[in-house]
């Protein structure tokens, strides 16, 4: 499925203006706009909590305990980038810390995104420079096998190509594929343009129920109500 | 086991000052006044730190990745109640963000327990609506298939009938049955008072070997001391 | 492998000097400095963030949903020691809350390390006494069955003598043996010395392609660049 | 949640003709003809494949690691009965082995569910007691706490009252309440008596799209064909 | 990501005389010569052991509890195909039983491998069709929601294109790009062929050190002897 | 805690007539005889089931995905060991196949323990090598980094000291250390001369509640029956 030992240098970007301004929706709204795909697996969690970005992708493969290529994904890192890293097996070691960070953040890179673990944790926090990753461990790891770089990757379930839109916050990263962003971004603005009138009336009292008028459907489907 | 489709309307809380009052009491001790039972499972997380609440159950059954019964039973809460969601099959999807909260906090409901997930977790902690949940997730959900509301359920491994107490803070979540919500709030109230002079005496040094006079039995089961 | 109802009140401590110190370098430096190895399994996590201590392990060995040997173990703390308690099965129960914390502290514990649960985590935030652990539950416990103190335990998948120094932080739990300690110590130390330039050079964009010398390495074992 | 320390004798079963023959319809069937309620989680497995049982409950509370109400509810056995173990917290240690096994056939039990672990699976095998669980473990428990006999309990998320039928198979456990059960049988035959034919037409190539007429409500929701 | 609500008709398939030479050298072997990659999680297992297949995916993109798409794709199912099952969110219900199986075996399918559970598993290892899936589970599902067939889907953390070869056996389920598919099948059967003269030599007790003429390496590693 | 790039030549193996005889007792009798203790997580489970052996421990440490010492510790089997291998991070990779299984059975292994994943299962149950892991995958691994041979390994959370004697069977694997096996012998072997004629009794329908007269104990502790 992956090609090994290749790093490419000229990757197609989402647009900035339509990457940055992902991230004000939120994953939420934006994976229930993509129609509810695109989503890593709930385990990706942030390092700290209040963080919300959203980036292009810039990819990476990682072999288990082995975090070598992070060094060579930093070359290829953008201002705007998001750092994606897939694992080739199951792992928790901690393929990151307060250096490769420092690094990262230099470049410009806005998060990263690792289905493994990382460390330094409270550092990051310091910095400003947030993580989902699948675990925080102490454990180092070795740098000996080649994987690639910006090649098409599955990261906790979601298939990242290099210059999708990434988008990440305390419920959770979404991938949006290039070809989808712009449309992403209009359905998730159109959403988020109605959320405010439905707050307000749910505030007041009025119930989802009649808001959506539920009743008929749901008593269609069979409800009984009983005293 | 299940009703499926219906909604019980009256349903008998337990007295609100006996409800009430367990919060204060904790879900410890609540749980060890009660023989140690009843207890939902240790996954079962708040999405904020600090609160501490209890109240009655209204109940809700969902199917996995379908919020439909969210919006039904809203209209049942009533001031003082905590919603308790359960699943039919193990499911993480985000099935409650901040708009059903808004609607759940204008009914008068204190919190939500949910062995799913939720989303918009930052939201909820501004709005300080505490929830107690499974998961964390963007995922969205559809509304599709019938469920119950108010008929008993089981929520991370814990009975839940509509109208016990639901007793939650950071060690996790309680179900105290109406019979015994009074006998509990006796028992933890007891337990609670003798806390203060045992931490006092403990503070001081002495040790619980000899506050709780185990030498003996310790002694009896065998226990050896080697120099 | 354990010898059951046994105290040894005698254990050879690590020097308070050495084992003081290795709380600023930190798990991952730590644990990076022994070779990668004595890592508790990133399961075990700190009940609140923000703690970073170490000190010389007394160990207590449990069974599954009983506390009884945590009184005695209380007895044999001396200031600086932290606690390591190790289930003879996987067990998530609350063996552990603040009036236990209270006493240990009093007897001059600096933290528990359990691979168990632990309740009353609200508390122990508040009384600065960290605790890392592998569930948080209101669950209580027992006090029936001996286990033992300060024999050799394996905790979350790491052997602990008692004497060893545990080095414990948002990153995770690390074993250091007494023997190495000072071994420990040292290369941690250096280790250390070198980031402060690291980082700088990193944080003005330097690669570590470039400062680890990394290119030729790769470059001989295949990578490729591709426009 | 529960009564602690109590064995009730007299429990109403269900009749056992109808008990019996929802064994040969499988939990599958039972399951779907129940509205899709009532089915244990599916970690429950059986130590032995082939099995096909189905009885009334017999349900016992235990604690973990203790295993003396098993003895206490081997009195309360009848034929064609199930005993139904749940387990005051998760605990994966082996409560039944050979002996107990021998001890429940001899009074007529047909089977056990246990949401913990057992041992001597290889003789259970050879005996032909088969029993789902969530684990097998060579660790053996104590006998120091009351728990309950025939009290309604909460195995595997399922709800079970003494007297329900269990249905446990290769796909894993249903619980029938006893109100239920007539109807699930008759449900579940009609649901196995189409089968046959539908079985014949799919074999012979007919497609599920023509024999459930799903092609239309399908292109009303939607679906697009691309060559 | 994901495309939903669509089925593409014409999909290039890899060459049955490549496809299906792939099972006699197994998953093991396959997935050494490709490097490394493109291997299923080990949580994918079959529901019988011993089946050794492998064909050119067809692949279903499905809804959590929904298989309403699994009619979809037997039309699309030719001789030679192994149907691959990606699921948008975890799930274990039991999305397969015997009679689809059924279906799919009139329509030539060779096995199903499904990021979801299956049911009827007895019936499925009667009738020889191979399943590997995530769970076993009696628990049906609905037909309500649209997905789509033969787009890219990632299925157990493996992405897996309409046309590749999945090659599953007892030690999992590896998925080879259709570009890569002859390569493959050239390294294996080399890797292969070398495996019969190495394995006689072993059973002779020349050591895999000596064989592979490892010590040199291992001494320059440091590795010292001690007696 | 481990010592890395060292090979111990010389161990003191229990004595063969001890070890081998402590396989017909099987691990659930050895255990308890033990007191309970050094038992592995019951995640460990047998390839193929019916395979009971004992045997003395020459152990391995292992990196993630890094087999090289695997070939290490071949030469220093001797007819009658068990390899435990411990890995230094969870990692569910195959690192093991028929290849060293063939090597292993050459050299007089009678099974493998590993704390990872094997490969070749079928062939493994063909060849009538025993394998007890925590998982099954066909993922290899490379051979770039040390670890040692015949230290003390912590292996599926049991210490395990080369020498030691292994138990295993299909209830799960437990390390009887050297310094226990006479005992251990003794007090199992004795625990089974009971169970004939408690088998006997309990088979005739009498009750472990007469036979090993807990209605005293029971009683006292408060247990009430109900009618």
């Amino acid at each position: 499925m992956y090609e090994l030992g290749v790093v490419y240098r000229n990757i197609q970007r989402t647009e900035a203006h339509i990457a940055e301004r992902l991230a004000a929706l939120g994953s939420a709204t934006v994976h229930e706009a993509m129609g509810r795909v695109g989503l890593m697996k709930p385990y990706m969690r942030p390092v700290y909590a209040g963080a919300q970005v959203s980036g292009t992708a810039v990819t990476v493969l990682l072999h288990p305990g082995d975090n070598w290529m992070m060094h060579v994904v930093a070359e290829q890192i953008r201002p705007g980038d998001v750092v994606v890293a897939a694992i080739t097996a199951e792992c928790t070691d901690g393929y990151f810390g307060d250096l490769l960070a420092t690094s990262f953040q230099a470049r410009g890179a806005l998060a990263l995104v690792i289905d493994g673990g990382v460390r330094d944790v409270r550092t990051l926090a310091e910095m400003k420079f947030p993580v989902w990753s699948r675990a925080i461990s102490s454990k180092g790891t070795i740098k000996s096998t080649l994987g690639s770089v910006n090649i098409p990757v599955v990261c906790a379930g979601a298939l990242v190509h290099p210059g999708d839109v990434i988008v990440a916050d305390d419920d959770g990263v979404v991938c949006v594929p290039r070809a989808m962003a712009a449309g992403a971004l209009d359905a998730a603005t159109k959403r988020e343009a109605n959320e405010g009138e439905k707050r307000a009336k749910l505030a007041a009292g009025v119930l989802g129920l009649d808001m959506y008028n539920m009743r008929e459907p749901l008593a269609k489907a069979g409800l009984r109500y009983i005293d």
